[in-house]
């Protein structure tokens, strides 16, 4: 399968050692890993966040094992597990703590078909601390998955239909409408809705240019259109962004701070002229 | 020609997953290559930033494929072309848009002397988003030529001539001062001028120590020195900087902010005493 | 020694091209090496947070030569020397500035061996310039060794014991209390004493679990923990930390923001109900 891949996500910053020390220690068990950042600056603790972006890079990346680290529960005494899971597509392998992380990611590549627990994986670090199971726990099972190792010699079987998943908003289409959440603001301001481009057009048709997004009871006229650029300068645009999800953009600006909203926000878009 | 090399710069920034998209992309195309990351911090649209400190940096990098992605006009139905250009010097390839992004880089290695139109290269991943060149087009190209495709091979011949360029401030020398222009700050505050170290020598000499900078009707005392801590804490400093530029610092300070200034700002250095 | 390994801590920062022509100078002059970056984000000039950073992620990395600049003294005529190192253990070598960033590392790998001074290596880019050390000094001799150059190759020898060294505050235990000061705050606000988790439980035991964290004539209440979870969220817990030192932090909050401190603050731990 060529070259070992690591891929490594995590809210651990660059401000700190953290991120160089995993790099380290997948290193040192797995000398020829390519190692590949998706990022680190999930805001800290933000499981949800964490598991979009992951779902939303994996497609793009070698086949290999993908180290996740958000982990607020880390060390707790009744917390969760740590897991390595074979998912069903491509044999990705992900690796990370049981608090939902892993799961978009897993279900977009057909689920997991086999987990094994890792807190006493004979790979991890001793001593183990109690706070930094990204170096201890998590990047040494990775890098030994990486070199080959089966799942079951590095952890215990565990079921895996009983691995914890994190709960979306779905968004819905009627009345001439789509009613819809943000899940995520990316860096640009750019909203990602949690509707397909297809639940678009199937509200509102390919052909209505000008539309209406409402948000907390106020209305902001919009454009539909391919692109940012096709609309002018601070002009708000509904168009199918690069994972083929419907989202919401300011051309050359930020819509997350025009429509002032916020994770989970609800929101809907309909044809301007339309009964609100 | 050895290990392949694809250096990466742009305005991503880390907050999402979009330079390690990139990476994954590259890594899928050509496993074997090297990636090196000049900078994803490029303030969001600032193209012409963005050539500047690609130009700075790729005398330092091996020679190889050279991927810069700053993109305001991306995926605009009459916007701009995508590109791959050879320069004379070192067998060098840029990729990237044709907004002048990679022109300053181009024209100090003796300019492009072959191009290619990508927007439809068979390397692209399809379908191709309206929002995500960087990932459809523009790091498939660059990792299939680092894996050895020619400018043939990924894209259509165009007019290397026609390709945009971008317009730089001139410096001038007369009447014992230097009259130039801030080209960018550093993250420390250190202002790079439009002028050569050697610009500079010629303006005011060598031997004169104590100089005035004006600007925006203000003057600031000012020492020419060799680097910062050749003078006091706080002490506004001219020097020759790493890249043999005309530049202004403050020791353990910015210049930036002392002299409050901007991108293009004009300003004029000449000795202390001399008719202001 | 299987692949070279080239580690890299600095003060540049992501916004600039500064790391990344670091990494192709190194990838120059050894195509081969492995370069893990640790962190790029130490404060402007921070020696000894360097210092101190560096020293806690090398346990964790492959061996092999460890790259460090933070040099607030660059370039000045009567400057810091720029050196080489090689440390007692495991024949990991160190290349920065003489100015003590290297030494808590070199003094927990068993002391430095043998050191040489730089500044006029061979191996130097010339010519050097004033500003950027990092470049032209350091990170070329930094690969050369890793490439498989000895010291007396890159450098003059010199005296390894008048190396310059950093001092550190020291903890000290008695009458029930742990007196101790604040050397460093990570990006979580998390406080890492200069107390060892060994000091922290001979000047309390083990079985004390409520605590009163005494600082600017302030007293705070606490838990004595494993980890930041086994407390409330927005409480106060001691604990031993991933490095085995004594550390401060607030589940799902900022030590550093609660208490206000900064680095080298004093402050005392002490049993709660214990003469304040």
């Amino acid at each position: 399968m060529g070259r070992a891949l690591v891929s490594f996500l995590s809210d651990y910053g660059h401000e700190d050692e953290f991120v160089g020390v995993c790099h380290g220690v997948i290193a040192r068990r797995c000398p020829d890993a390519r190692i590949i950042d998706i990022t680190h600056e999930i805001p800290r603790g933000d499981i949800r966040l964490g598991a979009l972006v992951l779902a939303d890079a994996l497609p793009y990346l070698p086949c290999g094992v993908h180290l996740a680290v958000v982990d607020p529960g880390v060390g707790a005494v009744a917390g969760r597990d740590a897991v390595a899971l074979r998912a069903a597509e491509h044999d990705r392998v992900l690796v990370g703590p049981d608090n939902g992380l892993l799961m978009i990611a897993a279900e977009r590549l057909g689920g997991a078909l086999e987990a094994v627990e890792i807190s006493d994986s004979p790979e991890r670090l001793q001593p183990v601390s109690r706070t930094f199971h990204g170096r201890d726990i998590f990047a040494p099972v990775a890098a030994a998955l990486a070199a080959g190792a089966s799942l079951a010699e590095v952890g215990a079987p565990i079921d895996a239909t009983e691995l914890r998943t994190i709960q979306l908003p779905a968004a819905s289409v009627g009345d001439g409408a789509l009613t819809a959440h943000v899940l995520r603001a990316d860096r640009f301001g750019n909203l990602t809705l949690d509707a397909s481009g297809a639940q678009l057009a199937s509200a509102l048709g390919t052909d209505q240019r000008d539309l209406i997004v409402e948000v907390a009871g106020k209305a902001f006229a919009a454009r539909r259109a391919g692109t940012f650029s096709d609309v002018q300068a601070g002009e708000l645009v509904v168009y199918e962004d690069g994972n083929r999800m419907a989202a919401i953009a300011v051309n050359l600006g930020s819509a997350a701070e025009l429509l002032g909203v916020a994770t989970d926000q609800q929101l809907r878009v309909l044809a301007a002229g339309a009964a609100v």
